[in-house]
């Protein structure tokens, strides 16, 4: 996905967007970049690599370089960013949270006019430099950013970086998320309010969806009003979000805490204890072991000293091994136990595959899978946290397959909630993976977990039903 | 303190070497080594710095200049390890987990027989080389060890890299474990058994105080047999340890959950929830929660994505704003709330002391605190977890110097249970953080929940109680 | 000025390009930079800063990175190069070797019509990047290349990298050199022929003014005749050059050992010796020392080893701290003697005061000066190779200024060589240095040296004769 | 070789030390290293590879930590330097130049004393560590680097590093050199008195042959005696030396202009010009050219800009290569001409035979060789510049071997100038270069052109005549 992080202060803000930047990091894994501006130095733009180290490890050693009231910085899962252009609009910085489903259109259609693009090491179009450019076809900011957003299919929020401060906008339907903090010297903008509290900023209030806000450190002005409809990701709160973070007024650790206690409650099963996988699934573990009345226990451990990361690298096969590596079971605790695990999803399915070996392996006499949200039928167009080339990455399409001879037979159907077809999806996913039980949460009690209206909230990876 | 590990294989040990000495990270900050030995290719030995990154990242890069079937690597709190040297008793590698109290005494010794000492950067003598030296006095590798143990106070742990296999000596009174495991391969030696599960190594034993034993991939020769006398360190259980480790047959999250079950059962305070000190206050709170009947909830989270570890830079200043930055606190879940923080010790209490006055800005109604162990008095001579210069750094001893007009007066009524004085000086630490109430756990408690007969643990912070 | 190599082969042409770009190394200090194309690769490209060291400890270490079978490399006295753009020409990666002296007027051109640039850390527009935008103007390569060139005020050659082969456009007045030279396997071109003899390129031919070619493995294509005018930069034989360098079928040394000659044997001043200021005034000396009858000695040696390039650093100081660290006086062979030293040129002057005042200083009786060319009157609005801000910084105009009250008075005076004005210049100009006596070559001996007609060759910088 | 620099001075050292050291780098590829001492900051040490880059590129961003008014600095050609131990006469530093025969006894008698050896990546003891302990034996330092000095058989030059000054003993035998120069702030002392003029030293005098002396700023004070044989290095003048330096009052390039003067004077081949073959033949060639009344052209050029080293890398193949990639033949100049190549020496000859076919190839007419020194018939056991296994890698033993079946036998003939061996010799090295005329120097014209008395002077290489 990707997270990103600006401010506009009265002193130097150099502190400020490296920390705020850092809180991002667990939104990506590739790239890590800072922008910042003033008059006497102008943009000073520096990018680094993520793929080995941490953002903090990169960029200490040239904070120094950076001076500026205003800066932007971005943790990205794929390309190179900040961009900074030079065009008529002026020039300016700008970093992206964006998923451009209609890239190739796009950018067939800035090359037939003779637009051109930098080349990236991959080959590929930077989107956020087809973001720049479709900006720069606009008369002013403004008008440039409403029209990218209209074009662009998939989601796409943005900081720009101008001498004249930040103008933050939101991706037309909400997708994804910018907040507004506030200090005495000035404002902030972040994906993430676990930016917020270390850096004394109050979180003042959501930007709406498409709505386009100019930031100096005297205040925000609206340069285009919020467009009526919303989408946001229901899987900010599953998976994506960090614990403190807060959007649209909702906690992240506490969705995940209702999530688990609302299927704790209602779950029959005789177990010993629950235990959430490691970081994601401890949340609804936790409100699991709460409504359930069985104590928690960590029968499974992260190397946090230095595995910290869960989404880590871009090749399968480091994957593996650093899921394999990473945890770290604890026979005296699974010895002879019957346990709940809980998780926030399943994609692939291969490391918990892996990980139910191994807690037998190790003694767990029952391992019992809840999971925080429903089965995933519909690869994500969005914001594309699936990462996966095809749908058939899923293993619900793989079993459907089976089940069907067609992977994208009767979709619907396997979507709905305690349906034949959905039952046996859950069977054949249980079967798959050896356990001795497996539930996942139902759309009603995800949407209820969250607190939101239903319209408000895209859930088209679990039945196919949003919009672009 | 520092961790080592070793391999003895039949093929090429290297892998298991990198990750086995990895899962040792938690145990230092300063320094990581590797040696490697094989007949064809001799020693190989790489050292880093670890003050900016990991082992992993530093050692991945030059993982392919190392060849061998034997091998020693080391995370290291101070000097620069693996020491390889050649003597008279031919070429050997050398790691050591040590705390040598007389090193000046021994230094001078040495240098009266016209030994030399390669210099330092920080100009004082390196301990594992001056271990090296008392070796070399000896007629075999036996003997020299074994004198040096002897001569040695404080603690001194260690592993040789010999072209014959690998020789492990454990601290003359057990004080850091080394626990021996097997695989199909061959032999590995560890100070935290968390290095064996995905290595595929199973526990065989711990060695015995001061035993000292020779690994090849075909067998486990004693040396020299064990001492009697066992002193092993009861803040492995409390601090050191890494949940999933196990030293004599004792785990680390097991004796953490007992020790708060054991208070949380008789803790009367009325409260919400209770919730760790990320890391080592979770799973004593984990056993608190589930003793007195309350939620568990993660009013605080610990930047993990960057900020993974809890003991990082040797300077105060970084060390602080380190502490400041990696604690998130959750505004939603604090707020208006009666909240027990769990945490395992306090020593100067510095970072404490943030922690609770961000938990009340963050609207806890109340906050109070329970520790895993009772107050810290005597500063420890034999591991130095305490790392301070002198005793006045402990927190406990600037109240009793402010109470007593002296700060070494009357020690042994403070760490008395239940004296007047241990309640006043509780009293007063409470009143220093601002607490709603304080607790610590009871030696008898601590004891209790390791499980193991009082006279074996070293409880010398606690009660002064140890001897050399 | 900068220097670049290109090279089209049937195999792999990473090697080639590797070698044949650092053999342009004396030709620029900032970046270097080469850029690889063939199908299954697609483009690899990359930079590197050379102002800490050369452009082969910098590349080796990224070599396996590149594959391709045509490849562009650069040395870069300022921009970052190989730039690779995608455009509706398709994709194509450029170096150039150029002074856009009317950059400024030509990026306002291109901001209106709402193209953008990519922002560099200099905050100033990219010429390389500027060259590419023009380019992209064109409804061909061919046609956009030639609109540029036309639009260019200074100078501009360049090489394109296509995924068809590459294209190869001299500056139109032809002011500095490309060079085609052919293998086996394919076809090179370059600016400096030095590249050619350890690659086993033959020269083919000098590509003419303002010519555009297209080179593949198998040949040659014109895709644009070369213009009629030429003004190649005379200066290339003077400094720029590497002595085994040949343009237009002029070889460096040989030119520079015409002109030491033809002013050694005219030459009535009585001397014991002749030496070079190394590197570039040694062919002149070596000529000189021939024409004259005297021996030639190395009175001052340049301490290669390690100070091996003569214009290193960009900024003043280090300059100086250079110019004075890398000339070692030989006390024993200048003591006592009566020396005539030999320079390319004099454009500040401060360097050669210095070496004058270190030459007396190590015991040289007299000090005698011979300059491979005419006092520089002018500054170089073409290839930019005094690098000065304003004509200030030129000794000649400092002095004029002193004689005339106006530093642009008389100019066509002093130009002439003989004239009182241009006795006068001289006879200041050796009492500045404090010689015991000061020639420079004339402009006649100059061009009878490199042996072209006048009218071929830009002289501006001494005479002001040149056009746009 | 080797070669360093030490200074103590008034003031802080480090930049002293920082180009004096690195003037010094042509005697060393492998290592560089710097140590200083002041009394608040105690000893810094840093040591660095030297294979990829330069001593300055190395240690210029290191310079920043390295404070002091003593300090020493080593360009070596093997073993890690400077080695800073501590002692029972102290904490001292230590650089060497040296070779030392007899290592394997040495170390063997150490280790039976129970000395221990830091073990380097090599697998071999460090020979300045050896030394380090060698003078740990004395009762004081004077006392200790005498037993020392007498003990090793080769060579042995060095500087001690000390909180009370340094310590300078030169070699026994004197055969490498150490010069002390004086500016007001103190003393230096270096190999090569090329440090001596850009740091304002004006030389003082050579030590003399097993001369140890203190140095503080305040002066010289000699702490034993120089002993009375000398047998100091030839190869000093013929090819290590940098022109600008001088050894016992002898200038290098002087030597050498003699060196070939001489030889031009008397040589009847009927030639058109003279050339060095960069950079150790160009001292020669000039005195050629002057002798025999010839121009002296450069038809051929070292790449200087960035390959300037003349020894560089350690492996035999990448020697190759570089040797074929540094030097440019300029066919303008060689094209139709019988020129004299003058080069200092013939070892193997690889490097030779491939220039020679070179020079054919680009056109000359007629190459014939002159070498600066006689024919090297025996290996140096002294301070190992052939850096060969075995004598058999000189090609005048393996054409001894092929003449008469032996490459050991009738050594003495063979060494003897105007012999039939000798003749015969000669003869077989022109034709397997394939060469118009060959011709050496003469012991006799070595031994004068350097003008010290022939027992002085060591010619083992030539005739076999030396002593240890």
């Amino acid at each position: 996905m990707g997270g990103f992080f600006g401010a506009a202060l009265k002193k130097d803000c150099v502190i400020d967007l490296f920390y705020g930047t850092d809180y991002n990091s667990h939104l990506g894994t590739k790239r890590g970049g800072m922008a910042t501006y003033n008059e006497t130095d102008g943009f000073i733009r520096s990018i680094h690599s993520l793929e080995n180290t941490y953002f903090r490890t990169k960029f200490e050693g040239v904070l120094p370089r950076f001076r500026g009231n205003y800066g932007i910085g971005v943790i990205s899962d794929n390309d190179s960013q900040p961009i900074v252009v030079n065009t008529h609009l002026g020039r300016f910085g700008i970093v992206t949270v964006a998923k451009i489903q209609n890239i190739k259109e796009l950018e067939k259609e800035m090359l037939d006019q003779h637009v051109h693009f930098a080349e990236t090491s991959s080959g590929d179009t930077n989107p956020t430099e087809l973001v720049a450019t479709l900006i720069n076809e606009g008369e002013d900011f403004a008008d440039g950013i409403r029209q990218a957003q209209l074009k662009i299919k998939g989601s796409c929020s943005m900081i720009l970086l101008t001498p004249d401060g930040l103008i933050a906008a939101r991706d037309k339907l909400g997708r994804t998320p910018i907040v507004i903090g506030k200090k005495d010297d000035g404002y902030a903008v972040t994906s993430e309010t676990t930016a917020f509290p270390n850096l004394d900023y109050k979180p003042v209030r959501d930007l709406g969806p498409g709505e386009i806000v100019k930031i100096t450190p005297d205040g925000i002005t609206v340069l285009k009003e919020p467009l009526k409809e919303m989408q946001i990701c229901s899987f900010l709160w599953v998976y994506y979000g960090f614990p403190t973070s807060t959007y649209e007024g909702i906690n992240v650790e506490d969705a995940r805490n209702k999530s688990g206690e609302l299927m704790g409650k209602r779950d029959t099963t005789a177990i010993d204890c629950a235990c959430g996988i490691p970081d994601s699934g401890v949340g609804m573990a936790l409100g699991y072991a709460n409504g359930k009345g069985v104590p928690y226990q960590r029968c499974v451990s992260k190397y946090t000293p230095t595995w910290p990361r869960s989404f880590t690298p871009s090749n399968q096969e480091m994957r593996d091994l650093v899921a394999k590596m990473k945890l770290i079971p604890n026979r005296e605790l699974l010895n002879g136990k019957r346990v709940v695990f809980c998780d926030d999803s399943i994609v692939r399915g291969t490391q918990l595959k892996d990980n139910v070996r191994l807690f037998y392996e190790y003694g767990a006499k029952e391992v019992h899978i809840r999971i925080a949200c429903p089965p995933l039928i519909y690869g994500c167009p969005f914001i594309g946290f699936t990462s996966s080339k095809s749908d058939m990455e899923l293993l619900t399409r793989r079993i459907i397959a089976e089940l069907e001879g067609d992977p994208d037979k009767n979709l619907e159907a396997y979507a709905r909630t305690g349906s034949q077809e959905y039952n046996k999806l859950v069977e054949k996913m249980a079967e798959h993976f050896g356990l001795s039980s497996l539930k996942f949460s139902t759309i009603e009690d995800l949407v209820e977990s969250i607190g939101m209206p239903k319209c408000k909230i895209c859930t088209h990876c679990f039945d196919g039903s949003s919009h672009f």
